[in-house]
């Protein structure tokens, strides 16, 4: 069976518990406690040289970032797909993706707020204006898919749920957090909705995870 | 025709010119000056909300990111291939291609390093930083890769270019740039040297762009 490592509270782990919900898969999830500095141990670095979570073993070999996993899962179990068939809008989803994946969230990474400032206000500001940045990118982008796809769809690419929801939801969530006013893009919003009424989503929820906090 | 919006300095550029050379495309190449700030103007950000190159522009419509360019290319332009056909060691290469893409270049972007200080050292400092941490993980994993693959390939991934080699090959140039020692991965510099001897490695070169400075 499929490992997991994960930490509740991560994004990119969100996404992957996500997905291989979508799929149907079975996994054994471990939660390693990024506070504490676990996933900087040896053992974790033997699986992840870069010491983040997620991180998914699979007959003994392990593999690392949430987009090559998500590729993996749909290449090697295809339905239901996590990209559209067409290959523009496949394009537009993995556009969507990086803007998420390299755009925003590796700026609030804990290693890399904690290298520009020990200022708990400074690292909040940091974080709270790369989120709105990426985010206000994130929504033109879907605009110009609502324009090619000749109405506005109901998920970030049209009417089916794609890798792109799996990584707006959780960065939607970062944002709030970070107390940026996310009410300036009802289109994201709209998706948002959208996405979390969908079957697996509630599973995949930080605060359904074994690791999270009781009573919050 | 294929238009690219590009830099010479631009390592995301550089990935993306040497694909559409390995693909054999015919494409216009129009530059955009950083420095003058010609990729934050209305025009370009109607093309790429995030304000940043490379974009392309195919049919009138416009596509950013490199990982979404790279892999829309090879979807619909299969031949030669940018990304193996096993599906774990696509999945490999994806997590190199990540582990640049999303773990390291983003760390450099003009914007996040004018946030981060004004300081010119400690720019400088954190550039290497985070160039170094990136290309270690990097090592790592390709590490595994050569593990996996039960000898040491001439690419990042096996004995044929990859996406992961297009990745690589920016970053250390990056890398070395921000002083950073690369001579401790012999394993990174053998497969950059075997990617600089392919056939369309000098046209993509940045000092082999038409906007670099002459004489340099």
């Amino acid at each position: 069976m499929m490992i997991l490592y994960q930490y509740w509270m991560s994004s990119s782990s969100w996404r992957v518990r996500w997905a291989l919900r979508i799929k149907g898969l079975e996994f054994e999830q471990v939660s390693l406690d990024l506070r504490a500095g676990a996933q900087l141990a040896p053992e974790h670095r033997a699986r992840n040289p870069m010491g983040y979570v997620p991180a998914v073993v699979v007959d003994g070999r392990c593999l690392a970032e949430s987009v090559a996993i998500l590729e993996w899962l749909d290449e090697t179990h295809p339905t239901p797909p996590l990209y559209p068939k067409d290959p523009w809008l496949r394009a537009r989803t993995r556009q969507l993706v990086e803007l998420i994946n390299a755009g925003t969230q590796p700026l609030q990474n804990l290693a890399v707020v904690e290298r520009h400032s020990k200022d708990k206000d400074e690292r909040k500001a940091w974080m709270a204006h790369f989120n709105e940045r990426g985010l206000e990118a994130f929504n033109g982008v879907v605009g110009i898919v609502d324009g090619e796809l000749d109405r506005v769809g109901k998920f970030c690419v049209g009417d089916s749920l794609t890798a792109a929801d799996l990584y707006l939801v959780p960065q939607l969530a970062s944002a709030r957090r970070f107390g940026v006013d996310v009410a300036k893009w009802p289109r994201l919003l709209a998706a948002e909705s959208a996405a979390l009424a969908t079957p697996h989503a509630s599973a995949a929820l930080p605060e359904n995870q074994p690791d999270a906090p009781r009573g919050k």
